[in-house]
């Protein structure tokens, strides 16, 4: 390399070089070591066959267990045995989503092939804004965009997809898109110049934390909510919701956006999308659906009649990382009218002249979404799709929400539980009524059942507040769950609530402690 | 199991039970094979030492390529080929970031344990929002928050910090914080109520587009960012700052937040904190500074003292997945007052009087970060801090600012070189100037060169506008990266350079294409 003689370095460089090659040896073995190791403890713990939920830790003694595995130098290395420990924390105080023990939450564990290329993309990054560090992630999107547009029947070329980190975002992108079209010059000029009525946001009673957020964020306020009443399977009741709305807009309110559900977090009820999309159309508002986790009944030809109606939104996401098993977070938003997504953060004009860049421009997700940098998080899916087609997904959903049925049908037949609505998906709440309770006891013996269920660690409930009851609540995401394991679970509730109820006419009644639930 | 004499299912469930333990094994099975298999093709990139840029290809054949990788059929399965296949498109198409050749972007490769334990918590998941859920992801948070307090010399138990999925979410969230609590009111109330003046944002010239973004997603309006000027070295200059802010106040404008960088994109300029927390103490209004990319410093006590002032800010934010070498999303938002956090997305009161669900409230982030679902990535950070120490991401970090310099003082030799501003950081931007080119001319050949070098393969440069003059930049991520990498990225633009004048005085001085740039 004659550049080279320029340089009065030649010495230190031979020496640099020599130093990076032991290096890398270095870095090699290492990251075999590392992985060789994690690849055991994964495989073991994919055998296991136990049934468990999780093991809660004080945090003050975690924190101390924690700290003494940091190394104490300032300058450390790899240590197998440290690496080891380390692993064996993380996954003793874990959900274990791989146990037929847990039912309680919306995360799963995934196909194991999208856990390897995890591995794969962290080590050699695509980020997916641009197509120049992320060409394959940006062909996948373009790839799934087109499966999808089959299950939705939105016709090629008419729609567009975009991948974002996470239904909250995806949510806010949308809302953002109906910001910017219906109040016009909010973008530039900002809500705060004199609008002749102040803009809404209309959402169901039972719309997650983060939909009710948004309004917060973009300007528009909490107030400017307005909840949408439910019929009695928690969907928004279309009618009650039109006079709702009518009556807002007399009240100077512009209800320039209407969010639905598919998929309620609390219990997984479909909002009636048909009726919704009419009310929409009627006040000249945007329809956006959070299908977070019912949209994957998508692939499912025996599920996607429940979304009815989905292909008349202006817009929906779905959450691949909940109901596809792919890792978080890989949120999948739709538009039915390709070219609205760049509405979201409109940019400076951009100037492309050349053929080539013109092209790459044409398939890369940039302008389109809230990240800078972005995870190619949709290669796990386009990957897992390529390797085992629409069955292996479509397969493992309808499973859940069958057995999901089943635990229904088994608790209807149970005198001392009450199941107050039927499923639509693999969510299901109930209530455990021993004899002569009711009220606010009974709800505070829910909360202790959940709390007593899951420190005796063998299963892992959720729980929920609706219409002023503490219900117990159970996600099916692990299809290795069984009627068994239902049961098995129903007989832990019983115990415990006869050992609380003992205590309790011991005691006199003392009042239950009342507990905060992390919401999904 | 007792409790199954009442189910009817007796004999399905145990041909379910066969059935899953079968798929358990094959699972297990695939699980290895597919990672053993990703083991192999990373260890052999990372023993790689070729000089490599990226390989584009056209988007078509890439689409191509990649449609005749997905199964045929509604049900495939694990097929080792059809993955290797996968995995080589991916590793092909990505920007060679473990090569020498590499000088393009802000992101790298990772430290390789990170990179296996990503494979971990994709299949065992501690989603972070949650202590139930994310048991040592949230105790990572506290230990990391504690060493990082000692950098930046906040007394403990004062402050306080939260991770977030990238530097855009976590600079708009601090911003949400500056609003809700400048703007009295905004959270519920919205900005469309008559405020009295309206309220705006001021940042340099050379802030990221996500930064400037902010406004228009948050309802203050792109028309009320002001854009502060800069000095020589591309700094924000606090006293024509201070008047541009002033006669902002005078039209009307109440500027409640002023975002400073540690690191602009553009050149890694650091901007001077300690008057500009003077200047947004004196206005009432909010400092944050976006460190994405420098803030990283704090680590080195070499390198710390670039950001003086940084203590001064009420927040800041700084990419571990940028200049700390870990996997993408990994942002870390500090705030000077504890407490503060919560008010970015404020909500209902929560009520916990269970002394234990009190405790894991009191260290779990989900109230105060936009996510629901988060990846636990702070766990990258923590384990290789805990095993490497300090100084294994000082001396990488210190080592990229060095090679960085070195190349600075490289091209100040060269006749033909231009570098305008010495590097404060990894980023050095120059312009090759052979005689007698000037204006648009030397801009048009700056691209040319950046897409040509690219082309070519060994080589990947970016190229960044500045005061009207299209530069070629290098972000150095890769401290394998040395002089001699240097002078023949040089060499390899001389002779692109020549191609490209000799062919344009054959043709007669024809306009070269216009290209469009990622922004990072």
């Amino acid at each position: 390399m004659d550049s080279l003689c320029v340089l009065d370095e030649g010495s230190s460089h031979q020496r640099e070089t020599f130093a990076t090659e032991t290096e890398s040896v270095f870095k090699v073995r290492e990251f075999s070591a590392a992985a060789h190791q994690a690849i055991e403890w994964l495989a073991n713990m994919l055998s296991r066959d136990e049934v468990e939920g999780v093991r809660l830790q004080r945090p003050v003694d975690l924190m101390a267990r924690a700290r003494s595995l940091m190394t104490k130098a300032d300058l450390g290395g790899f240590d197998a045995r440290r690496f080891a420990d380390i692993l064996e924390l993380y996954l003793e105080t874990g959900i274990k989503v791989n146990s037929r023990g847990y039912m309680g939450r919306q995360f799963s564990s995934v196909m194991p092939v999208t856990a390897v290329f995890e591995m794969v993309s962290a080590m050699a990054p695509q980020p997916a804004s641009y197509y120049e560090a992320g060409q394959l992630a940006n062909i996948a999107d373009r790839l799934i965009e087109e499966v999808f547009g089959r299950f939705i029947g939105w016709p090629q070329g008419s729609f567009e997809m975009v991948t974002t980190s996470g239904a909250s975002l995806a949510n806010m992108t949308a809302a953002l898109v109906a910001r910017n079209r219906r109040i016009s010059g909010s973008w530039n000029g900002g809500l705060a110049v004199g609008c002749a009525s102040r803009p809404a946001i209309a959402i169901g009673e039972d719309a997650h934390f983060s939909v009710s957020r948004i309004a917060g964020i973009i300007g528009i306020g909490q107030d400017q909510v307005i909840r949408l009443p439910l019929n009695k399977q928690r969907q928004i009741c279309p009618e009650r919701a039109r006079a709702i709305i009518d009556g807002a807009m007399v009240q100077g309110l512009n209800v320039f956006c209407l969010i639905a559900s598919a998929g309620t977090t609390a219990i997984g009820a479909n909002d009636p999308l048909p009726e919704l999309a009419a009310l929409a159309k009627r006040h000249g508002a945007w329809l956006h659906v959070d299908a977070a986790h019912n949209g994957a009944f998508l692939v499912s030809d025996q599920l996607r009649p429940r979304l009815a109606g989905l292909e008349l939104a202006d817009s929906f996401c779905l959450d691949a990382h909940k109901t596809l098993f792919v890792p978080a977070l890989c949120t999948l938003l739709f538009y039915r009218e390709k070219g609205l997504a760049e509405t979201a953060f409109p940019q400076k004009d951009s100037y492309v002249f050349d053929p080539f860049e013109d092209e790459m421009a044409a398939v890369q997700s940039g302008v389109k979404n809230f990240e800078c940098t972005k995870r190619p998080s949709i290669l796990n899916l386009w990957l897992a799709w390529s390797l085992y087609g629409r069955r292996a997904f479509a397969d493992k959903l309808e499973q859940l929400v069958k057995i999901t049925r089943s635990a229904y049908d088994y608790f209807i037949d149970q005198p001392d539980f009450i199941v107050p609505y039927q499923p639509e998906s693999n969510i299901l709440c109930f209530v455990h009524q021993p004899p002569g309770l009711s009220g606010n006891s009974l709800s505070s013996l829910q909360l202790e059942l959940r709390n007593r269920v899951r420190a005796a660690g063998r299963y892992l409930l959720s729980k929920v507040d609706l219409n002023g009851q503490t219900m117990l609540r159970i996600v099916l995401m692990n299809d290795r769950v069984g009627l068994s394991d239902i049961a098995g679970m129903a007989a832990e509730i019983r115990r415990h609530a006869g050992d609380i109820l003992e205590n309790e006419s011991t005691k006199g009644g003392q009042d239950l402690p009342v507990g905060l639930e992390p919401e999904e």
